[in-house]
């Protein structure tokens, strides 16, 4: 596949259209429909007093994702997992992965002994889900706290800072950010990134699906996501003071 | 539960406001979103090639639903399907009763051996999601009925005529039409009616939660119902002729 | 399919021969074995002290029921659901319709904090085993909570009124009372139906299989089940005169 | 407990009352109902062209058998198998019992490349439900064959010879024959032996529940054993002969 | 199959050489790895403070058991039953025989509410894992103890005699002792005998595979079976005596 | 955590003491145990012809991974995965990187439509079981490959070029190569590096579990990843050595 003829719309360097709307769902404490191009996907962070039997008692707040596509989010449908009575490994690595981000930037003692359930469904794909679904949880997390914080449920912001995430991806030789399907189907290496406001990494996790890539070449993937990340990082900040106003 | 405090922005034999979005979703051959009230649900129909096995080789073709919520669809967080390895008693039974009605509408002889697989994800629920889905998902199956048409894969329109579905019931000793979750909740009887444009009965599942009801009662709510229903194939048609503009 | 010769040894309103023979289980607080023609169930009402959590303190008893097939009960042999590790979206309707129908008559505020579970077994299928359930498992219901007020466990009985069931159904244009397997089979729609001795409806639900079917055809079908549930009343009431004796 | 007490109704080497009712069930192959004292158990045979994939193509028959309980086949209701998504260890471990007990007497390739599926559905349980279900399951598969052979289907009667069984235990120091539930309870050591009308041993399981026996103490609960399953052959035989009458 | 050839390299009389190896697991209270020929198992004794529900607050202790295979430790490779959802019929029956061949032998009483969960795997099966396994895990058991002991949790030593466990069968026509896979496979019949320290039988389980078997057959197998069990007590003592030293 | 008192045996540049010992399981087409310090893991490859269904009539082959923990090769007892009746989501995790890491450096059109299932049984953890996995299961599957090519059945090797994989984390601010469980627990993040022998990467996946890292602090993990993945990848040689002398 052909980078060049892929990105006829859009730089390498240039992320896709970003949309989040907060207070999408009408019932949970924080929510967001984020659309990143076509790539749609609904977040809610619900909170529920207690937290999981193993941190019971020990003062500590939990965060924890689950991720669904709708069957027909695809190009061809596929199969319910609810209907097929398991979550495919796909899913539940996605979650893991979503939750792990999330709480990396929570001082969960600040939480308290109560936890913010993710939920991230996506209703369209093309791409970068996990992603999406990363910076779109974020917000819907933020939203939830600020409900916290302003019914004197907890005192102080267990937000240390701000997380967002995007692809990165080695396509025909060319470096691209933000990976769509076809070219996410196409590349040869692929590197999901989340990172925080101040340029830490969160998570890298890098697949050579393709071909294998130098130190080097992961260096310059990496500088492409954070330009990127950087973005995304306004975006969530630009849609929260909408709130806020 | 005092009916006349319930209904304070709408007459008792008056639908919710109803907006049926066609082509919602990017991929699928037929979808809607529809919102009837805060109920919304999206409704996607995709064409399979080939049917199940005990039809394989009649010349019939087949019509199956499948239907989820997501998990903060409703007021508290409900458990996500997938993750709890099972569909529950009421989703399967939702599910077969959305595959009946839009079956008992479809001359399957002249669909050929292919399957129409109908999804009915709730994004909100507000009382209603399983009338909701049949009346979404009869514009969905239309559509993909259309792309067939238009292809040329069959010869003639199967679909016999249009149906739509509404509940019924009684609150407070008052017959209302459409009920909302707090006036569900609340009600002594709940009926669920599919019915044609013909004004045939397509489906009638009425349940005694509170208190039986007489024969006459079930009519009085049957002629509610299809007013409703009426009001509810007019949108259909609207939502389908701004298609074929 | 021809009305005229299925129904060949009985009249379109009359019901298949009844036989309920009570106390058939030796464990069980209240047991019976129905027979509608063909069709044998044994049904089970089991006591056990305390509710399920979501109903804990609230002073409220609880009705619920299961169901299941010997998979030999048809006439070719059904997989058995245990074995195949989980319970068909048929069987999960089916219980939830006998434990709505049964709980319709129950004041739960006069059982206390117990809990009455309903076995429905079919030991062999010939049409109307939901309905033979519904009606048996009555029977085993009143003669468990016979027991718990000869045991001064409840001091009123909590038993509203009776209930029955019948399904009723159009077979080549002719309105048909209590369908068996090939009347079912070849009829146009079907409608089962849940009365009290006082005539009122618990449960209805219609479907149209062949044909759509218009209000004044349903009511048709409700008179003749009406008709069918009297007589089924009787032999209930015979059945626990006899034990009484 | 004192197994002097507990025979207060027959003796020690004397087995329970027996009634062995063939064609129980009217849609299966062969059928029986089996009393055991207070234990019943359903035996049906299902015959089925072909073979699982294993065995395909070698000119083999196949026999297996499944077993289950109904909820309130026992004192206290158990749980239903289907509802719990999974057969338990017991009823697996007697399932393959049944099945290879019965594969022992069969000469497979006589059979021709057909299944007999064995359902064993305890209705009672009081006691040795294990051993009535091969008892009974044997006369339901000769019944099967029976019609195998009357149609021509087969040539040859492909059952070597008849199988019975029956459970022995030492109750406080006694050796007794066909416990029931009372006494398998209470019992020290419990041995189930299923063999031939020649006298062979087909299956012979002896757990040590209580105390541990010797091989001489073995020896003689099997003498008695052999006794038993005397008498229940010729029940068997009589069964089968007010058939064939 | 000709038993002479196979038993080349042994008598008939002979058991395989046995290695067991005390303390291979670094982190489990007890365990061992047994070879017997080209058998492997590791066992493990896990000691947990609390028992089962059930037997909760009756001063008893619980020892119960689970076996698996990985996945290549059989000639062609096994599916992994944690990717296949279930533990099949045949590792349940084995789990629950070594379960309550070691229960046979602990005064429970003596434990106290503390439960010992053993775990078998098998690294490298040639037949006879399930008997590798009993005489294995009483050793692990063993251990588990002896560390109770030696902690003060426990006063006495709850075991009341050692175990252990061998296969005889019948090939072509020769009793012979530890039945490895390929005589495992050609056998005739084959018999699993639990035996303690002082002869007495803790478990038997005799099936016919290929040819039923008197009462004089089983007696000699027995016999057989006492001899190679008496040499698998040594092993077993030399074992433990290995470690007290 | 302090990184000086846990590294005392081993300088912070370190690997642990690593032995492969190929040929471990007798029946598989390749294998090895991989000790890597106090972890263990089995890796197995077996060789099966045919491909699953997605991948038929395209002339190419297939690697894929299953990976398991004895339940107690840990410090506490796990839940066996087969009694939990599924894998975990790490399990499921792991899986899919240990089988992706194999097909980055597999030529799968040189393989054929055969397929190498791989099987990595964790005897015992102590930290780094994945990566010890991976390494381990190269070894596996070029032993296969090399019984494929010596048999003629291909005829070039598919293998690209060798990988090894290898943990390192920042713990108490010292950057320390292959983790063991002490160090893996308190460290502030963990990054899982598989590499190529010419140095490149296959995957990546830096994990903040404590605390964020930068872009350089990531760098300085790489090249500490590399150091170790090279002695690894010469130990993998000199295994490989060994069996072909």
């Amino acid at each position: 596949m052909n980078a060049a003829i892929i990105r006829q719309h859009r730089q390498a360097n240039q992320i896709r259209p970003i949309c989040i709307t907060p207070h999408f769902m009408p019932h949970a404490e924080g929510s967001v429909l984020i659309e990143c191009g076509n790539t749609k996907v609904i977040c809610t962070a619900s909170v529920e007093e207690g937290v999981p039997g193993f941190l019971r008692g020990q003062g500590l707040g939990w965060v924890t994702a689950e991720y669904g596509m709708l069957p027909r989010s695809t190009h061809s449908r596929m199969r319910r997992e609810a209907a097929a009575g398991k979550q495919s490994g796909r899913t539940q690595e996605i979650q893991r992965l979503i939750g792990r981000s999330l709480r990396a930037v929570v001082d969960r003692s600040k939480l308290g002994e109560r936890q913010i359930l993710i939920d991230c469904d996506v209703i369209a794909a093309d791409g970068g889900t996990r992603t999406a679904s990363i910076t779109g949880a974020f917000v819907a997390m933020q939203l939830a706290i600020n409900g916290l914080l302003a019914k004197g449920l907890i005192a102080e912001n267990p937000i240390i800072e701000a997380i967002a995430a995007v692809s990165v991806g080695v396509v025909d030789g060319v470096a691209l950010l933000d990976l769509d399907y076809p070219e996410d189907s196409g590349c040869d290496s692929d590197v999901n990134v989340v990172m925080t406001q101040s340029g830490k990494i969160v998570e890298v996790q890098g697949t050579a699906e393709g071909a294998t890539f130098s130190i080097n070449e992961l260096n310059e993937l990496l500088q492409l996501a954070q330009s990127g990340i950087n973005e995304l990082l306004e975006h969530q900040q630009r849609a929260l003071q909408s709130q806020a106003a």
